[in-house]
């Protein structure tokens, strides 16, 4: 029996099943499960209320603080204390606890989650595991309960939509900007609980960090999951030999939807302009020359070493420009000690950069970095809905960390290419 | 004319004047003024409310920002912007954005203040400059607009206290430790709108970061403010020959209101205990062995580098234990960049510290780090009234980097000489 997409393939397995059909309701077990501080206390709440003993499955969740951390209100950090209480109670001994803290969705895939297993949290851009090869998708607060109760979830077996993406990117033109020009493909409610399989040359010529960021952005599109299928890149990064993973590719005669054709080598530097993703334009279509106010490098989708090494290439030998803020949040204590090692972190503070400590920051609007009434900034993260990351009188334009760091030296959004 | 002490010789010069006395009420130039974000809005309102036209030497002036940086809410970062805006319209040029930014009171002595000037700020623990042998202290907003205006600051010349420290701090006994013993010398109403003055060989054998620390440290005193003659370590610490500079020194006959004597070769490591700076006593009086849940390095009084390598003695080759979580701030950009170069940022993250930007973090209530009901925190910050750093049904015990360190890694207070 064939004819399955890699999605499907893991509803088959998970299953045990010979195959299943889109828009089949299905109960799952779950592999994996990411519990964040924004909901945390709640998924406690909703998981008391429902009488259950124990937690099913312990060592299969991992609860991120990340959204709230460190905590700047005292609310916050009496939320943190409960959530830590409750992890002893249920020995859930994944507390991701400052000073081994990061973003969730880094930590889910940095140490946790395994290509062709069942991944769920309780954000949106849960997405991002799918990046290597997980099914992966945001829930809610009580559905999180109702796995810890059960170890199980129900789910609709999304339809597949296939992106072809041949070709490669050019210099200065990232995974972001693939992402990007993606959300641009058809009207967004041709996604909405799609899974968006991504595959071809394109996008097996992204590393493992390129892949996870276009995972993570696509969940802007509103599909249910989006998948690429595993391979030497994604062993390589867990670290462990690929026939010991669960390495799927779909099947030759899959059947998908609709399929989509990209050609990578034809992109340029793309962003989101104000004030939803999936407004995408070439710089110079708007953009090109305007004041920015702030640069902000991070968030699960572009947090990472390659991230920062992308920023460098433009910030090195060159300075913030003075009236301009360059905020840089590695997105895990792994990525900053790595950072820190590479001598990452001194040119980016040599270039006048602030670094944070891992988190979320300003990125959803609950940390560190807003902008205030008549500011821009440019950004790395996924969303710039009016006023999530900041002021509502404010502007957020999202781009790669080429596009950020070269507006961060110029005082002005322009096109990175010219210093690379 | 002799008979001055190391604050009348300042009043002295900055009157032109052969001699002042003490009680006396007098009108003298500002030469730096330190604002922070904290108040900034407010000063500039004031300001604007006097009618006058134009700043009085802007280039006196720094405008720090620390208290709510990066701001976690949209009102502080409206409030910054105003602030920024602000600065540009009066020709302040000393704006510490974000990437050049820590502590004002850390950026004012790296980078501003030198010995024999009358420096002022917004905040409380500006007599911390007083470690670098300038006569500071701190004022509030509208006297802050005064200066703004007419660039002097009427004040009653302090009639000074002298505190003899002779010995020598033994090993993992700090300048912190000093002060704490300090603040016990005499009932706390003793010293109200008085100059404390430190001298003797304890005070000159200090490092610049140890007497800044004390100088810092006995704004607890209520004392109006805190000062220690500037010698050869001053000179280097600032970077300039020590003839260029005004290195005063009290005469011999100076008067003092008192004199106290104190040994530093007999002083164990002290902690401030719950709730007020000056609820001192050594570790085994009731600390040793109490479960803490949070850690703290950083602050205007204990983020340098110095701080940080006590730690490290410490903390190399050990790890933070597992149900505490260790923050570091460093006090300034620079004290980060060269913490970095160093190496310590990276052997701080490998021991499984938080390392936060540069700000005043959760000393003040302001920022990240709070704590919640129930846990209790050792820090190496300059209150611990109730509630200050978090929740009101929260503890905060006061102490060295050193003190700090040891319970990081033992998951409760002990003497960090163990370990030394």
């Amino acid at each position: 029996m064939s004819l399955k997409t890699l999605t499907e393939k893991i509803f088959a397995r998970a299953l045990k099943r010979e195959t299943v059909k889109a828009n089949d309701i299905v109960n799952v077990p779950v592999d994996r499960l990411l519990i964040n501080d924004f909901v945390g206390a709640i998924v406690f709440r909703h998981f008391e209320s429902l009488g259950a003993e124990a937690v099913v499955n312990p060592d299969n969740i991992l609860l991120g603080i990340d959204h709230r951390i460190p905590p700047a209100e005292i609310k916050f950090a009496d939320s943190l204390k409960f959530c830590r209480d409750k992890c002893r109670q249920y020995h859930i001994e994944r507390f991701a606890e400052i000073g081994r803290h990061g973003i969730g969705h880094q930590l889910m895939v940095q140490d946790f989650v395994l290509p062709g297993e069942v991944a769920l949290g309780t954000d949106s851009h849960s997405t991002m595991y799918g990046g290597i090869g997980a099914f992966a998708t945001g829930i809610t607060s009580s559905d999180a309960a109702i796995i810890m109760a059960t170890g199980e979830i129900w789910l609709q077996v999304p339809a597949s939509i296939r992106v072809n993406v041949r070709g490669q990117l050019n210099k200065g033109v990232t995974a972001k900007d693939l992402s990007l020009k993606v959300l641009t493909l058809a009207p967004l409610h041709t996604f909405i609980y799609k899974a968006i399989e991504l595959g071809g040359e394109g996008i097996e010529a992204l590393s493992i960090s390129g892949r996870l960021a276009a995972a993570n952005m696509l969940a802007e599109t509103g599909a249910k999951n989006i998948i690429m299928a595993a391979d030497e890149k994604t062993a390589a990064f867990i670290g462990k030999p690929s026939g010991e993973l669960q390495m799927d590719r779909p099947d030759a005669d899959a059947q998908y939807e609709t399929t989509y054709e990209v050609d990578a080598s034809e992109l340029p530097p793309l962003l989101s302009y104000p004030h939803t993703p999936e407004n995408v334009k070439p710089i110079g279509e708007g953009a090109e020359g305007l004041p920015i106010h702030q640069a902000f490098i991070g968030s699960c989708a572009n947090g990472r070493i390659e991230d920062l090494e992308q920023a460098l290439e433009i910030l090195r030998g060159r300075k913030v420009h003075k009236d301009v803020r360059l905020i840089v949040v590695p997105a895990s204590q792994k990525v900053m000690l790595e950072a820190t090692r590479r001598g990452l972190v001194e040119e980016l503070l040599v270039a006048g950069a602030a670094i944070m400590t891992p988190s979320c920051a300003s990125c959803a609007g609950s940390g560190p970095g807003l902008i205030g009434a008549g500011e821009r900034c440019i950004s790395t993260t996924n969303r710039n809905f009016k006023g999530r990351m900041g002021n509502t009188e404010s502007e957020v334009f999202l781009g790669s960390a080429y596009a950020v760091a070269a507006a961060a030296v110029c005082g002005y959004i322009t096109d990175p290419r010219q210093f690379l």
